[in-house]
C-alpha cells in the first residue's frame, strides 16, 4: 500500500498494538477524538468519528481505513453504540466509498457472537478437547448491544461492498493482552490475541486482496472455538503466539 | 392468544393486509404516528415508535407484538431507517422485555437480502428452473440502506431473544399487493405475498411457538427463490396463493 492508511481510534488498545508491530510500514494518519499524550511520529486528526466534514476530511487520499473507533465498552449503553459504532461506521463507509478507499478493516468484535456460548456448551467450549466452531458464516448472536452494534458494522461493510468498489474485511477480535494472555481466565486464553498477531493480522488487511470477509482475530491458541482458517486462506495470517505455551 | 396484541405501523400497508384477516380474531392495540383517518373498532394510540414512554405505555398489558412501524420507504435516506427502524426496533424490543411479552414478530424485508440477486444470477433467479434458494439461515446483503436497518432489527431480536425470555420471529416480507401479484415484473411475482397469506401468516407468528426465527413472508409462488419451508414447519404456514395462477 503506497497511499496512506488511515487508523481511526488509533489512541485506543487495538490501535496501540497496530502502531507498535508496524508503524514504520505505512504512511499513517491516526484519527482519535483524543489528543496524543505524547510525541507523534504520524500525521494526527483530532476528530469525533460522527463529525461527518471531519471524517471526509480525513479519509480524503487514502487508500485504505483500519476502523476501530467506537465506543468499545462491551457494557456500553445504546445510545453511545448506536451513535457511535453503528452511526459512526455508516458515515466513514459513506466518506470512504465517495473517496475511492480501497480497503476497509473494520474492528468487529467477539461479543457479536458471545451468546453462542451457552450454558451448554459452557465449559467445554474454552477447551481443547471441543471441537465447537464457529467460522464467520453463523448469524451473529451478539452478548450485549455492544455487540448488536458490531454486528450492525458488519452488515453495514456488506452493503459498502457489494453496491461500491471497496473490499470489506471484519475482524471479530478476541481478548488482546500484551505480553500474555489473560491469566486464570479459559475463555480469554482461548480467544487471546497477542499483540504482534494483531499487528500482523491488520497488516494483512491492508497487504490482501479480498472481497468482503468475515474473519476471527485470534492467535493461534490450542483452545480455540474462533477458526481462523478464513484468516490465513485469504489474508494469508501466520499468527505466531499461542495462549498455551504460557504458564498459567 | 388471550391478552391484546399490539400492532405497530398498523395504519400502514402490512397492518392493513393482516387487520383485514384477522381483525376480530385479537383484542387489538392499535399504534401509528398518524392518526385514523376513518372509524376504527379497537384501541389506538397515536404516537412515534421511538418515543420511549409511549411505547413503554403501549405495551403494557399486550402478550405480543406485531411490530411493523418504521420508515417503509426502500431508498429512506440513513438518518431516517437509523432513527426510526433501527432505533425504533430497540425501544420496543427493550420495553417488551421489560412489560414480560412473549411474542413478537418483527417485519423484516426481502431488502435484508436484495443483494443475493447479483448480474450473475439475474434473471434466472426469478423463474420457476432455477433452483436458488433463500432459507434464512445466510448472512444478510442488503439492497439498501434501508435493508441495512431490517438486518439490524434481526439481530437485535437475536439477542433480545438470548438474553430475555421473548420469542422473536422475524419475517422477510416479499411483494406485498393486493387481489394480484405485480403484472410485468418477474422478480414481484417470485416475491409476493398475497393480502389473506400475509394475515395468516402474522397469525401464525402469534399463535405458534418458537424461539427465534427468521423467516421468508411469500405465497407458494412457482417462481420462488425464497424458501418457505421454515415457515411452514415452525409456524405451520400455509399459504393459499399462488403468483402463477394470475394471468399476467
Amino acid at each position: 500500500m503506497d497511499d496512506p492508511v488511515l487508523l481511526t481510534g488509533a489512541a485506543g488498545r487495538v490501535g496501540t498494538a497496530i502502531l507498535g508491530g508496524i508503524a514504520d510500514k505505512y504512511e499513517w494518519r491516526l484519527l482519535d477524538r483524543e489528543p496524543p499524550t505524547g510525541e507523534v511520529d504520524h500525521e494526527y486528526v483530532v476528530a469525533d468519528i460522527t463529525d461527518e466534514e471531519a471524517i471526509r476530511e480525513a479519509v480524503d487520499g487514502v487508500g485504505a481505513i483500519i476502523h476501530l473507533a467506537g465506543d468499545p465498552r462491551p457494557e456500553a449503553p445504546w445510545d453511545s453504540v448506536l451513535q457511535n459504532n453503528i452511526d459512526g461506521t455508516q458515515t466513514i463507509l459513506e466518506a470512504a466509498v465517495d473517496a475511492g478507499v480501497e480497503k476497509f478493516a473494520f474492528a468487529s468484535s467477539n461479543h457479536a457472537v458471545g451468546a453462542f456460548e451457552t450454558d451448554e456448551r459452557k465449559p467445554d467450549i474454552y477447551r481443547t478437547h471441543d471441537e465447537f466452531r464457529l467460522d464467520g458464516t453463523e448469524l451473529p448472536r451478539p452478548s450485549n448491544l455492544y455487540g448488536v452494534s458490531k454486528a450492525s458494522g458488519e452488515v453495514l461493510g456488506r452493503y459498502y461492498h457489494d453496491h461500491y468498489d471497496i473490499d470489506v474485511v471484519c475482524v471479530r477480535i478476541g481478548n488482546l493482552t500484551k505480553d500474555h494472555p489473560p491469566i486464570d481466565y479459559e475463555r480469554g486464553q482461548a480467544m487471546w490475541l497477542s499483540y504482534r498477531d494483531c499487528a500482523h493480522l491488520f497488516d494483512r488487511c491492508v497487504e490482501a486482496d479480498y472481497d468482503y470477509e468475515i474473519v476471527y482475530g485470534i492467535s493461534d491458541n490450542d483452545r480455540k472455538y474462533y477458526s481462523i482458517e478464513r484468516a490465513k486462506e485469504v489474508l494469508g495470517y501466520e499468527p505466531q503466539d499461542n495462549s498455551a505455551h504460557f504458564d498459567d
